[in-house]
């Protein structure tokens, strides 16, 4: 099988995604297209960067993953190839490749420039047809990825910072929302890790989590063993910390926004609230 | 051929949907994956059952259909596997299964348990991707539905009411507006068998559909031939009666919402209007 | 490979498209189909037409490419089916098809006729599921144009006039906002023929497009090179004059509508500002 994933800012109204879908079948008939997303708010690197990270790792090894959020498009900006656990990942080199670059973990990185496997007729404001999709059919049907250009140099690649959580003076754990999904879900910063660690350093008797001006005491085992609407805190499906309403959307009752602060906070047993 | 269908309210913005179709080519590269929609209100049940009924038979047998709308997830509920007409069923066990269900209509019913078929790691808060899309890909692969775990006792499944049409004390018919589509169109609860029960007891002369302060005369033959923007009821593709507006949004124009009753009488030739 | 694309204004949100490819796979286990668009917005058959246009190049021969935009389903419109340049297209009558048949362009047009390829039940609104559906599955299996129904007759076929641009009397080009992207990017029916017939016809140092009462200088290489939110025009992927703003929605800042006029005059040196 040969597996494309496609995740970009096109939306679904134009002909963007239909096209892209029309240039890679005709080079490899018997793709199978996968649409992670196309609702990458426009322009939004890091949301993609994101959501690129979260759905990765699912997909079966020999697949090639395009990301086209490329506010550069048609200027200087280079295109990527890389490949790290036996998969592909095509994408521009604004950061949205951050979490397979840094650390220098992807196993070879290329640039994109081999203009063979390119349509003849490149367009300045849609690569995504004009290059990402016709170099990921290619690839999909075995071209070896060193043909698609020159090896890039790692050190140069642009990454993307993304917020950490960090400890603050009170020794409280400081997160951020970073996104926030279909169901007004507020997905923080703070993945299980950073969560064990903070939690392993103190006497935790009562773990806090407070956002804006609301407290919720401890965490969820599930949306749905609290009471209609209670805001409550859950591991989530990215293991990273989420406030959610059960059967009721967050960001709209709590008024959140991505970049609000989500703390951590132990409460001790000599703690008078 | 393995076809797989999706009914969800995961919305299309998140990686929600593409992960659960990384989950299944993983393990059935050949499956055919068809959304039927991610677009159900969250958490909203009843019109994923409604969506089901409208869709399910029109695919071919064998077909495999997975509806994850699971405000439960993660708690105590049930995951039911059923099999009705040579396709399979997969849903959580709150209604959404209801029309499949009734009348002990189904001709076997599992309990989802064997996590054998699970992914190793189990959140709290996706079975979508940890339960749904693995269990839905093996039995697209042809695991007999009966290894996914005990039979289900009907008895006990989780039922939806679904309001019905009834004749009121002045001989009216009183349905309720169930569904409103993408175009704006009222579907209502009143299907061509009420119709023609309602129709066939009297001297039909002429039958007026009240909804709101709209009464509509008869019933038309296609959207088309009325004046533009006008109201009129129509027997539509799920073969219930609908109110449409010719070429524009009834929903928006007669301000009208789930729920709302529409009312069927028989205007006699005695009737002064 | 059996290749079918849907182009249609029926969203997403209910079970439309599902059910529509149900039919096909019901019919063509092995079709691949390709969704170009649904969000046409409902019954605009001019956007129906250009989006058409921007996409079916790109798909390779033998591609049966389905148009369902049809306010008059179930009226007297008929269906067309047409082959040019080795791909089928299956649509209503009523002008979506228009750049395809206008100038006798089509190499052979017939009237979709024939019971024998529809499903056994057809409803009055959803000819999509009950014969687009199947009669471009049973074209994709291969079976002959002609049986879909006796030959048409090329000058009757309903054609949209589609505005076009014009010199006025300040020998300006006048033009105009066609479509809106997702991005929020104005799509003019400038095409690169006439941007080249209109300023080779002249002295043309300075080109200035004119948009409300905004004045953009030149043409740009790309979205990229100017200040961020600077309105700017392009030569889109369409061929076309494009008015957009570095990463910035330009019908939201611009307050552009479809249909406002964009004026390309050349300045000549001895104008005075």
């Amino acid at each position: 099988m040969a597996l494309i994933t496609l995740l970009t800012d096109f939306g679904i109204q134009d002909e963007y995604v239909g096209v892209m879908k029309a240039v890679i079948l005709s080079i490899n008939p018997g793709a199978t297209i996968v649409d992670i997303t196309h609702h990458i708010e426009p322009q939004d690197i890091t949301q993609a960067a994101y959501t690129l990270k979260a759905a990765h790792s699912y997909f079966p090894k020999g697949s090639v993953h395009v990301v086209v959020v490329d506010p550069g498009v048609g200027g200087a900006r280079s295109i990527l190839a890389l490949r790290k656990n036996g998969c592909i990942f095509l994408a521009p080199d604004n950061g949205v490749l951050t979490f397979l670059i840094q650390n220098n973990a992807a196993d070879e990185i290329f640039l994109v420039e081999n203009r063979a496997y390119f349509l003849k007729s490149i367009s300045n404001t849609f690569h995504g047809r004009d290059i990402f999709a016709p170099v990921a059919a290619h690839l999909s049907t075995g071209t070896a990825l060193s043909k698609v250009g020159p090896e890039a140099d790692p050190q140069t690649l642009i990454q993307t910072p993304f917020p950490q959580p960090y400890i603050n003076p009170m020794h409280d754990l400081v997160g951020a929302i970073v996104a926030i999904d279909h169901f007004g879900n507020l997905i923080t910063n703070i993945d299980t890790t950073a969560l064990r660690q903070f939690r392993r350093s103190q006497d935790d008797l009562d773990l806090e989590i407070v956002i804006g001006n609301h407290i919720i005491k401890g965490l969820n085992p599930s949306y749905a063993n609290t009471p209609p609407r209670a805001a409550l805190a859950i591991i989530n499906s990215r293991d990273q910390l989420e406030i959610a309403l059960n059967g009721a959307n967050a960001a709209e009752y709590l008024k959140a926004r991505k970049g609000d602060p989500v703390t951590l906070r132990i409460r001790s047993q000599g703690d008078v609230s």
